[in-house]
Formats: C-alpha cells, structure tokens, sequence
C-alpha cells in the first residue's frame, strides 16, 4: 500500500501532459489529413514535422484545386507567409470550404508586423472564425494592439472567440476562460526557418483530433517544445538539430512527454 | 575449379541487379541533366537526390523558360503536386518541347485520387506519349480505375504502351510484356515527404542514360529501395533518415546493389 | 620576449581572414533583415544559412508585398531561379526600392547560362547598380561573354564599378582594384543543391554590416569555403554535409577562420 504522503494527486499540469500524450496517440491513430496553405520556404519541413506526428500532409495552393483538398481534410492551416495572388485566392476558397464542411481552420500570420496590408488581411481571416491563432510576440503586437502579456492573450483570446497560442521563451496558449504556459522548447528552435510554422500546422493537427481547440493547441506546443530539448541533445548545431527535431517528434511518446513538460 | 553446384546461373533478378548497377554508373559518368516540373514541397529533396546520383536538376516551372530548359535536358520530370496556373501552362510547353526534341518523359500523377480537375489531367498527359508513369496504390486507382494488383499494372502498361512503375511495400515494374516486383525499402520512406517524388525523377535521370525504359524504371526504384535500407541504418528516425538517404545514393556501388536487392 | 624571426607580419591573407571575423561578429550582433527573391529551391536551405549565421531572412516574393520588406531590410538578394511572373515583377519593385532607399542588392544569375532570356534580364539589371555579383564560371561566361580567368573577372568587376564573387574550386573576388583568391571549400558543396545560393545569401548578409562590398563578398566566400572543409569531418555524404554546413557556420568563430584561411 502507497503511503498517503506519496500519492501524486494530478495536478492540471499532469492532467495536460496526459491530455498532450492522448492527442499525439490520436493524431498516430486516426492519421488526418491536414492541407497547409502555407509559405513555400516552411513547405517541406512542415510536411516532414506533421508525417512524424502521424498526420497526413497535403500543400497545394491552387484556388482550383485548394476546395476539393479541404474538404476531405480533418483541418486547415493558413500561413500567410509568402503570400502570392494565387496563395491568397486559394485561402479565400479554402476558408469558405472550411466553414461550409465544418472543417477547423487555424491562423498563423506570419511577419504581419512587416506589412501593413498583411495585418489587415489578418483582421478579416480573424472575423471569419478560426478555431486558433498561432504566433510569436512581435506578430501579437500587431494583431492586437497590445503587449504580449498573458493578460492580454487572454483578453484578445476572449473578444474573439479563439484560441491564442503565443509561442517565444515560454508559449502561452489561452482560449479567455482557460490558459497555461508551457515553458519547454530550446533556443536553437528559433534558429531553424520553419519550426513556427510547423508547429502551427502541429496545432491544426492537433485540433483536427481533439474537438476541444485549447487542448489541441495546448498539446501541439507541449509536442513540439519537449521534441525541441530532445532533439537538441542529438545535434551540433541547428542543421542536424532540424532533422533530430523531426526523429523526436516521430520518436515522443507519453513518458518523454510527463516526465519532460513544464507547464503552469 | 569450381564444383557445378555452386556455380551461379546468373538469374534475372542478378540482371536486374547488374543493369541498375550500369545505370548508376552511366548517371555518374553523363551527368545528364534532368528537368524537373515538380512541386514545391518535393523540389530541394528531390535536387538532392538527383545530385546524390549524379544528375544534374533544374527545376524552372515558368511557361516561357521551361521550353529552353527542356530541349537541352536528357529527360523530363512532370509532377502534378502544387499545381498552380503557371505549373499547368508550364507542363504543355514542356512536353511539347520534349516530343518535338525526343526527349524522354516520365508523368509522376501526385495525388490524382483527391482531385478529379487532376486526374482528369492526368489522363490527357498520358495519351501525349510519356515514357514511365510512377505512382501510389491510391493513385493507379484513381488512374486505371482497377485495383494495383500485379496484373492490373501489365495490364494498364500494355494498354497505354508505357512502363508503369508502382511503388509501396513492394514495388511492380511493368511494361506489358515484362514485370519485376523489387521488395526493398524501408517504412520511413512513406513517413519523409518527397520520396516518392524524388524516386520519380530518379526515374526521369535513368531513361535519360538508359534506353530501355523499364529497364531505367526498375533501376531508379532499386537504387531507391537499397539506399531507403542502408540509410535507416544511419539514421535515429525519419528526419536523419531524410539525410542519409541522400548519403546512401551518393555511396550506392554495384556490390551493394548486387547484395542487397530483392527482385522476382 | 619573441625573437623578431618569429614575429609575424600581418600579411594580406591574415588581414581578410580578420576582417571575415569581424564581418561575421557583426552579423551576430546586427541580425541584419536580409531580404531573399530566390528560388524556391533554396529558400529553406537559405534561410538557415542565413540564421546560423546571425542574420534574419524573409523570402516573400510578391510584388505587392516586396517593397515594404525591402524597405526595412539591411540588404536584398536577387537570384534568378524559377523565375515565374510574380518573381519578375516582385524583381523590379524590390530593386526600385533598394535603390530609393539606398538598401545594397546582390545579384545571383543562376543559370544565365541556360536560357538567353534570363541573361537579358541579368544585363539589365547590372544596369541598375547592384553591390555584388555571385556566380559561377558557366554564368560568367554568359554574363561576361569571356573566360572566367583572375584577369576576365577583374576587368568585368572593374567595368561595372561591381564586385564580382566567382565561385568554384577556388573562388576569386575582385572589385577592379582589389582581387583575392580563396582556395577554402569542399567537392560536395556542388552535390548540395543551393549551397550557391546560399552563399549569394551570405554575401548579402556581409554586405549589410560591411560597408566595403569586396571586403563583405570576401567574408562570404571564406565564411562558406570554410564552413563546408569543418562540415565535411561530420558527414557521411552530400545528404548529411547540408545539415553538417549550417552546424559548421553557426559555429564558426575568428580562431576558426583565422587557421582554415586559404587566401591569395
């Protein structure tokens, strides 16, 4: 018999790592399909990220094609990176099919701090009801208006009915009535181009599993900040570090994921 | 001398062997350049590979540039994948080019089975005269309305006078009269993006030095298969597997071909 | 006290490898916003390179969007590959920017050499008075109309007030008056795709905190050379080289370059 004072009463922290253990067994089991609009310089990292996670990518951007490909998918991703004419007439066509075939869709509006026609493009895709929103400080600067506190990822996550999951040192992820931070991860994350961004479409996998959008998103940044720190163990630098980024995330399992996550 | 039972009659999987062998040589010895329509995803792996065997790739998919490019390559790629509008006008003129220049061609048909606009294409492409087709289970479904049974692959071969490569657990080469099944690879090779695409244009840079077109379609998939088995020795998961595939065609000699292949 | 026999006089070689050092500390401590219109098959590689080096790469290519990237970036790279309609016009803009806003520009004409159209273009925007030019001997040939010998690269530099980086088994870059011979790199760096590209990249980055453009183009030739002798010690072959190259420049420090410089 367990003496009392060594019983571990699941604290939420467990309770997430345990919620991000369950949502990588369903992404293994039910293999989704998750079509990425995304830009073409984090195209093929983010297809490899998502195999070793257990879903089924699919990238194309053609507005004639973009339809038929959401509509048989288990979510969408809309990355505004690299935003041709033809990238931003596919997301229209693939948002609206989207709605039609109640498919979630998650936002990633990369460097809309740099353009200001990006920004508002950004606005209007918000209106039309995503189910998450990832991104980094200075994007959320432009988003919102606001500093990135998690305070005011909380509020903006509540004004608009979404889920916000702000990734940097520590990522925190809110939906206004539930948050937490995950302070996993490795510095060499944010010297490879892409993790961002395939983390973001780790989130619409995530959500195409798990119906509850803050888990998903939750479980999406816990996944890929602990493979960030495993991986790191296994690289020189960050040029082996992106491939032993994928091996972790192919390789994690519920274990790696309790005893590595740091969440609050 | 040799005692008669242990003399080797050189079987048709020891040809096999022997031709994929001369073809890696010639591909080494040529160089011969390969151009490549393929998607967005697929192109730097894809340039690697070709690289790694010792082709040279381009990979323009402008309509007023691929014509140039095409008549002075040894063999042409056309992969369906990302299909905009550019990559549409871009494939006519690069067929065009490669008929009238006689320049081989070989159709990699990426994911007909989710788009009938590209299936519907694919079919078009085809009845041009394309040397090899190669493909998924999924996608000789979605083209020859039959499922991928070895004799559905002859049969579609006959048909359509061309050399059906269809890979998976194990591959089926065909061209109506002749058929090899090559039983190497590897599971991650369906877990890294690109792979098949790549193996499609390893296609492409065999017919350009091999005359026989099943002979260079049996070829590319063993080359493919052996390096896919090698690599996963080298490798801690799907992402370092991605690197040492490309180390493992760049080091493929004819011992380890002549060992390691599984062809009846 | 050293005997004055063992003292050593700076030469010229050990003043370049110097002020490589001190280029690339500056990108350490800069991260310059260096602004790539490339091929999309280097954009990924690229960018990493970039990373590991200290800079902050953005890739957007459209026209409607270049401008303000451009505008707010330490330097902007133009490279002709897969050159589609948006690219040529995205080009233009870019240009017309760089130079309102006296931003430097680099030029990369990967394969001039292929298509007469391209070489026009090329021309053309020589005209418009980028800082650098990388490129290898078959894209001399094509630009200059002449040998790529010391003497043919700088007379080309000089009549063109350009510096020219021609890269190959020993990279030579002249501006006219000044000319240095770098003999650092490593045979696989031409069976990785984009590692030229790359190194465009790096130039562009260089000439962002060095505001001596033959001494920036320099910096990259050996920051690239050297990075690709370190890398190959790590690798297994071209597949694992690439990722070994960007370890290999991240880590790259003065003491580093100041013993691998080979430079005339």
């Amino acid at each position: 018999m367990q003496p009392p004072d060594q019983t571990r009463v699941p604290s939420g922290a467990d309770t997430l790592a345990a919620v991000a253990a369950a949502t990588l067994a369903a992404l293994r089991a039910k293999s989704p399909r998750v079509h990425c609009i995304t830009n073409t310089v984090a195209q093929a990292f983010t297809a490899n990220v998502l195999l070793a996670a257990g879903a089924v990518p699919a990238m194309t951007a053609s507005p004639e094609e973009v339809g038929a490909f959401v509509a048989m998918s288990g979510a969408l991703l809309v990355n505004l990176g690299t935003l041709d004419r033809e990238r931003r007439a596919a997301i229209d066509t693939a948002i609206e099919t989207a709605i039609a075939r109640n498919v979630p869709w998650v936002l990633d509006p990369v460097f809309i701090d740099r353009v200001p026609f990006r920004a508002e493009l950004a606005h209007d895709l918000i209106a039309r009801g995503n189910r998450a929103l990832r991104l980094n400080a200075a994007e959320f600067r432009a988003m919102s208006g606001t500093e990135p506190t998690s305070r005011n990822v909380a509020q903006y996550a509540r004004e608009h009915g979404i889920v916000v999951a702000l990734t940097g040192a520590t990522d925190v992820v809110a939906d206004g009535k539930r948050q937490a931070s995950v302070a996993n991860g490795h510095p060499w994350m944010a010297k490879v181009t892409a993790v961002g961004c395939a983390n973001s479409a780790l989130v619409a996998a995530c959500v195409a599993v798990e119906p509850d959008p803050w888990k998903a998103a939750v479980s999406a940044v816990l996944i890929g900040g602990i493979a960030g720190e495993i991986a790191a163990r296994h690289a020189r630098g960050p040029g082996t570090f992106s491939a032993a980024y994928v091996d972790a995330i192919h390789a994690l399992d519920a274990d790696a994921i309790a005893s590595h996550a740091r969440i609050q």
